[in-house]
């Protein structure tokens, strides 16, 4: 009789979770050594499997990346519908801050995204084009609710062009008081951003 | 007779010659591949030396890391001196732009720092302490040229505390930019950055 996965929980018969362990091992070592610098056999080593067994998951580093990828942006998405679920405009940027808590609790996360942004930058990195992408939407979805807060009049009004530029900076800004708190973790980085948030609010409010 | 070094110019005679080489390979090699990913090997055989040759230089990777980095602190020092020479308070922020415009033009020098400034917010890695100090000192030049604008009325007087998170912020801003210009170089990272230096100095100059 074959044993259902439910019956039986052994770390290695349950393909599931193991499968997960390994995902968290890798985001661990490729959000401290990067994609480059972490190796496969570290990864296995942590999960306790053989760099082979690793390997029939994943079929390679490079696929191990994007499982870990899309894993990533599948919970940053659900998190940001969470947290901004219903909130458009000029709410969907107060909405953002619960996001930053979050981030403030899952420090893996961030160092993940921060290492692998700055490694893929060069165009050769298997993450080039998912970071690429991922950036894109990112700088589309905060001009959209910039629009909004436009069209509805919840700030004034702004030249289209300038929305796009204010939202990058708005992400550059998220990006840099992130990298600011992984380097200092006394640094108060949900308290700069709220104070950050307020200040780009009250300059959109205002200036004509 | 002993040729002397202006007569004989052959890349492994000349010791500062070779040990600009590989600084300069070094560079390129962190800055795409991070310090942990980028091999001794790699680096040697790109200025076509044998590694126990580099590591005569150096003594470890370690110490080439801190090479590395003791060169481009110093070039950055150097440039912010050229770019805001007797540039205080507001002026220093406008003298910036000539920073941004520099490394808009090599590449090379904002790779290294984004990569390796991420790769080092991990506590164990060696340029930790270089990176952190640099971050304080950073944001306390800023934060004290906010308060020579304030005392000299160039913009809207500050609480003391809010100055700090001004100067972060801004930093954040620029990190952030630059690796969203890595990530895609169609980006227009100057016209990006004076926009943004535009409206925060309108802030500073506006709000009370």
């Amino acid at each position: 009789m074959k044993s259902s996965s439910t019956q039986v929980r052994g770390p290695y018969r349950n393909g599931t979770r193991t499968r997960g362990q390994i995902l968290q091992a890798a985001r661990k070592v490729f959000g401290e050594r990067g994609y480059v610098g972490g190796s496969v056999r570290q990864i296995a080593s942590a999960v306790g499997v053989s760099p082979a067994s690793l390997l029939q998951h994943f079929g390679s580093k490079e696929g191990l990346l994007m499982a870990v990828l899309e894993q990533w942006d599948e919970g940053h998405r659900e998190r940001l519908r969470a947290a901004g679920s219903g909130a458009d405009g000029l709410a969907h940027f107060h909405a953002l801050r619960a996001l930053m808590t979050y981030h403030v609790e899952h420090r893996g996360f961030v160092e993940l995204f921060v290492t692998l942004s700055a490694e893929a930058a060069h165009k050769d990195h298997p993450a080039h084009d998912f970071v690429r992408a991922r950036y894109a939407r990112v700088v589309a979805e905060l001009s959209h609710h910039i629009t909004v807060a436009v069209q509805r009049g919840e700030i004034a009004p702004m030249p289209l062009e300038r929305r796009e530029t204010e939202a990058r900076a708005m992400i550059a800004m998220f990006d840099g008081l992130e990298l600011q708190w992984l380097i200092d973790p006394t640094f108060d980085l949900v308290a700069a951003y709220d104070a950050c948030i307020e200040e780009i609010i009250w300059r959109w409010r205002t200036r004509l």
